[in-house]
């Protein structure tokens, strides 16, 4: 199901291929987020064109909206957004803890009120992994609990012994045809959390493990550590995915330290905010300084934005409050995310990764703004 | 300039050429909207595919935002928004009378605010002409009085005069190389008024004449008069352009009553509302009955929404206020409109167009809330 094809002499980073029920994924891989059955403002050629391989979709939201029957009737996820490739499914963990402001954790589960109607729900373990069943996902994960980084001890304690016990009822249940089931490692900065955390996981023999409790408010350096303990314990057969994460650079800094899959709504998030990333980090499309400028949004950019449109148009559209600006921040964002990801996977495979990475850190200037949009996407 | 092909034998409808400095344009044409350089929601290859030929483009809003410096220093409004063919534009005379609540009338032009920041601003023959010659339109609309649908007789007398002089004034003007200029009959529901602008603009020698005052909230039959009464007095040598017209069995109607050309924003409108356009009349997405509708948009489609996605899955996207459903409405609704255009022209090149005509109008049943909803377009 998964080849580690080669690992880096400078680094973890890891050239892999994964084997799903609607394809092969070739990783490191950056999956755009398509929450509600929808990648925000793209349209399936579009995700073709940029090289998607993989899509990630919602439990919590495609329960919510619009509902299983739904996706019953149509015959899964797949067929009813029209996807042809794999879809990895999150267990809808991280949206009970931080969209429901009222809940009751349950032994077996969460208890909360739809964010749409009010109305009671439950999800658990086994509920959680029914619906992921329905949506025919390529990829489920396990229903955890994602505690805010502000959790205290105690707090994060309690997380990852639940996790771990739902992790076990998770592997239990019946899958779609072919589907699999990777485990979700958690525990906060606590090293000893991680281990315990990862160690159990893996003991259950997941098809592949994340790493969660990471992109819920903290620091880069308390979550590229997140991810360092967690990863010490996890098997070099077995994909791993960081949660939510990141920024281009955090990026190429997670593959070094060991991480195959990625998703993060920051592309097409910061993009309908007037964001662009590139290579050299990012910059406010409506600044005055692009009011002239009749270039792409990023020189070299072989995107279908970059191609079409300038920067002077796109801010235009931007300030007139135009769908086409969006549209075309999102394709020119997440072609980058998956632009990046390529050019790993082709370094890993010419033994050029760390001048690659050495390289792409130097060139990308961070901006905090965009770390706290991140910070903000909590919601993913 | 254009070229008369074909009279059709049981109606006024006709068949033409119109050669322009950027393009050949087949008439009958339906000409999409593209008020602040973007044809909302649509991008370039999306317009192209459907059959797009000629653009409208808008003086009051372009000369607003982006502003003539940057459409200058982009070379033009085809430069700026990245589109190789014909535009037709606006002259900015329907938008200070209908968006401008504060404005006072001089001898050449209007002052008016801007609804951007109350900036005090001048339009007239001269100004309106001379953002024309910047946007470097293929066809330049002269600046009118449009007066409401409301006007007392002693406003529309004052609004035709005012129509006829300024019409003069805008012949008088430089132009762009190779720019057309089209003049626009006023005179509402009176048949004298129309005759006298009619006339008044046909030996002034214009490139083409517009039917200008309809799509101000007048009732359809009153619409159809005023079309009938100006298009007697125009010659028919020249193409004929009815302003901001209609739902696609109007646009049938209009075309039996001889005229060539047309633009509108309801189909991307109206598309943004969640109302679907079909050969049959219209329907809202929103209906629960579409809920399990797998089917496409409208049977036997074949644009790219109706290839790629379901019912079921854009009410959802609809529903969850996603763009891709903007954008597929969007998309379906442009193409519907351009392929009648083109069924049209089939039936007139194929002698069958009172066939073609009956049929349209026995399958097509106009909903009371789309003639609302065009009305409530006057913006566009």
């Amino acid at each position: 199901m998964f080849e580690l094809l080669k690992t880096d002499a400078h680094s973890k980073a890891r050239l892999g291929r994964l084997t799903t029920a609607h394809g092969v994924v070739d990783t490191p891989v950056f999956m755009p987020v398509g929450t509600q059955a929808s990648v925000k403002a793209l349209d399936l050629r579009e995700l073709l064109e940029m090289g998607t391989k993989i899509l990630l979709g919602n439990t919590y939201h495609l329960n919510i909206r619009p509902g299983m029957e739904v996706i019953r009737a149509a015959g899964g996820l797949h067929r009813f957004m029209n996807w042809p490739g794999p879809i990895l499914t999150d267990s809808g963990g991280f949206q009970v803890f931080s969209l429901s402001k009222i809940r009751k954790i349950r032994e077996h589960g969460v208890e909360f009120r739809s964010y749409l109607d009010g109305s009671l729900l439950f999800l658990g373990p086994k509920e959680a992994m029914e619906i992921q069943r329905t949506l025919g996902s390529d990829i489920a994960m396990v229903f955890d609990d994602c505690p805010p980084h502000t959790a205290t001890p105690r707090e994060l304690r309690a997380a990852v012994e639940r996790t771990i016990r739902w992790a076990g009822e998770c592997r239990e249940q019946p899958r779609a045809p072919g589907q699999l089931v990777f485990g979700i490692v958690q525990g906060g900065a606590n090293a000893a959390l991680r281990e315990e955390c990862a160690k159990a996981l893996v003991a259950m023999q997941f098809d592949g493990y994340a790493v969660g409790g990471v992109s819920v408010g903290e620091p880069e350096p308390e979550m590229m550590q997140a991810v360092e303990l967690a990863e010490t314990f996890l098997p070099a057969g077995k994909p791993r995915y960081a949660m939510g994460l990141g920024t281009p650079a955090q990026l190429v800094e997670l593959i070094a330290r060991g991480i195959d899959m990625f998703d993060c709504v920051l592309p097409t998030r910061v993009g309908r905010n007037g964001t662009v990333f590139t290579r050299r980090g990012t910059y406010i499309l409506r600044n005055a300084a692009n009011k002239l400028d009749f270039g792409p949004l990023e020189e070299g950019c072989d995107c279908f934005a970059c191609r079409t449109y300038t920067k002077a148009h796109l801010r235009h559209l931007y300030t007139a409050g135009e769908i086409l600006a969006l549209r075309m921040l999102s394709v020119h964002n997440s072609h980058l995310f998956l632009k990046v990801m390529a050019d790993v996977r082709a370094a890993l495979v010419a033994g050029t990764f760390a001048e690659f990475r050495r390289d792409f850190i130097a060139n990308y200037r961070p901006t905090q703004k965009v770390l706290l949009a991140r910070a903000a996407a909590a919601d993913r």
